[in-house]
């Protein structure tokens, strides 16, 4: 059997020709449209079409970010993706296609690939956290993707971190994507930057992959930007622990290119907050997948008909 | 069929005979005797014989505070009542009383128990948060209560609301707990009193109790102490309803004699915070059953032999 897992991202589609067992055959990429449903629709189609000239499809998974109404398989609201408001995307991909199409949000689809074939595997509870332009998550609980009342539970980018803290684009204050975050790392390290001198006040356009290769050259103001994330991080890890009990948290997404650094000032800040019998088994670990975590879970929710 | 639902305090044990429909026939109470192993099971022995004298008991169920672990049964930590502490009290009491005995948190049960015959029947995603001297919290899931990986779960008053914030017993700083209950209460108004007029300098030994009164006569010190609490409380829900996409948030125990005040305040704060589409199907309300939620959930888990 033969799967197409697509993760549209707010810059770039993925795609990938995915057997049952989750390994990835072939994979395709173009950019995202993303105001324009028309072509957002003929780009995914012409993706399918190449892996069907090659191939015999069964399904279609595709993670999208987004509140996803599992009542009205609707994509309720995709701000990164405004073409895809209030829309079937499953009803309007499948007919044409003549193949059954499932849709989830994307850090949801990541979790689920993660806890099928990555990191996460024979797990009962776990928890995925995706750290890229902004921050997802996505939670498996008594074995199974944990989706709440309708589709749209998981929004860890959104649990406060900081009451009085930094402005979200959701509307609230101190979410916790405001500063775990590619761009959150970003704003941290202007703070700390401030008052002192720094390798990174040469930089035009400040990335966190150059705060980050600052940081390992010794930069302390790129060093402390990191070390302050991971402890934005950790504190959210040891909530999810406090509140859900897991067995795993599994930390991907662009960031984590950044990995160590910021796994080891988050595990040390859970230490500190969660209770030891909880924090004991649940270990933080690195993403197997990425950068596909999202790709594969999405094939594998359409395999398993999720 | 007749249950007893035991709910163990840190100072009070209240035990009721309740039917298999929930419904409370007697209660009997005791102080808890927190230190002396052997004194605390001889006052619960005694309790069940009062009521086996007058009815046949098919099982016991008894919430207890702590961490109950699922795969030993062992209460592995209760900070308020230390003798039970890596204790199989289920084992302990079910031999000599020749009954199925189960133990289970109090927050857990009280959860149980509004979801079972309270305000939330028939729903399956639902949080109970219940605000005495401490703040409890347990979770129905997929209609089931939600207990983790091992047994540890709902422990809402130990996520964080503040990083810098409040000392807690747990440990960590700026738990939930430390700003809503009481306690908490108190060292808000404490906050609040410092550089104002208020009628609270006069009363010798504050409590919420006390605050709520005076914040209801115009106090503005004891006003500005539960607007703060509520904000705290909503600023926690919020991140409820984006985590786990609930139908409902069912908030309970003795500092909800003051709701209004405490709810008002909050379910602002969610407006504020959550995500529309989530927080829409989310009624955060008073619970249905207090003060005896705890108890009657533990009859009905032993009911359900959950």
């Amino acid at each position: 059997m033969n799967y197409v897992g697509i993760d549209i991202g707010g810059t770039n589609i993925k795609a990938g020709l995915i057997d049952e067992s989750g390994k990835v055959h072939k994979t395709l990429g173009t950019l995202t449209i993303v105001d324009d449903l028309d072509g957002l629709i003929s780009s995914l189609s012409n993706l399918l079409k190449e892996f069907q000239a090659s191939a015999n499809i069964d399904a279609v998974g595709i993670g999208i970010p987004g509140l996803r109404n599992t009542r009205t398989h609707r994509i309720e609201t995709s701000p990164n993706i405004p073409c895809v408001h209030n829309l079937n995307l499953e009803e309007l991909l499948s007919k044409p296609l003549k193949l059954p199409v499932i849709t989830e949000n994307d850090a949801n689809a990541g979790a689920y690939g993660e806890w099928v074939c990555g990191a996460g595997r024979n797990l009962q509870f776990m928890a995925y956290i995706t750290i890229g332009t902004g921050l997802g998550g996505g939670l498996i609980l008594n074995g199974a993707l944990y989706r709440g009342a309708c589709g749209f539970a998981g929004e860890l980018g959104h649990v406060n971190i900081d009451p009085m803290g930094r402005q979200c684009a959701c509307g609230a204050r101190g979410c916790l994507e405001t500063r775990v975050s590619a761009h959150g790392i970003v704003e941290t390290a202007q703070e700390y930057m401030r008052n002192t001198k720094s390798t990174l006040h040469s930089i035009p356009h400040l990335t966190a992959e150059i705060i980050y290769e600052r940081a390992l050259a010794g930069d302390a103001a790129a060093a402390a930007a990191f070390q302050d994330t991971g402890i934005s991080l950790g504190i959210a890890c040891a909530d999810l622990i406090n509140l859900l009990n897991l067995e795993m948290i599994v930390v991907g997404g662009g960031v984590m290119a950044s990995g160590k650094l910021l796994l080891g000032s988050a595990i040390a800040e859970v230490q500190r907050r969660a209770f030891a019998p909880a924090a004991r088994i649940c270990p933080i670990v690195q993403s197997q997948l990425w950068p596909n975590a999202g790709m594969i879970g999405a094939a594998m929710l359409a395999r398993d008909r999720q």
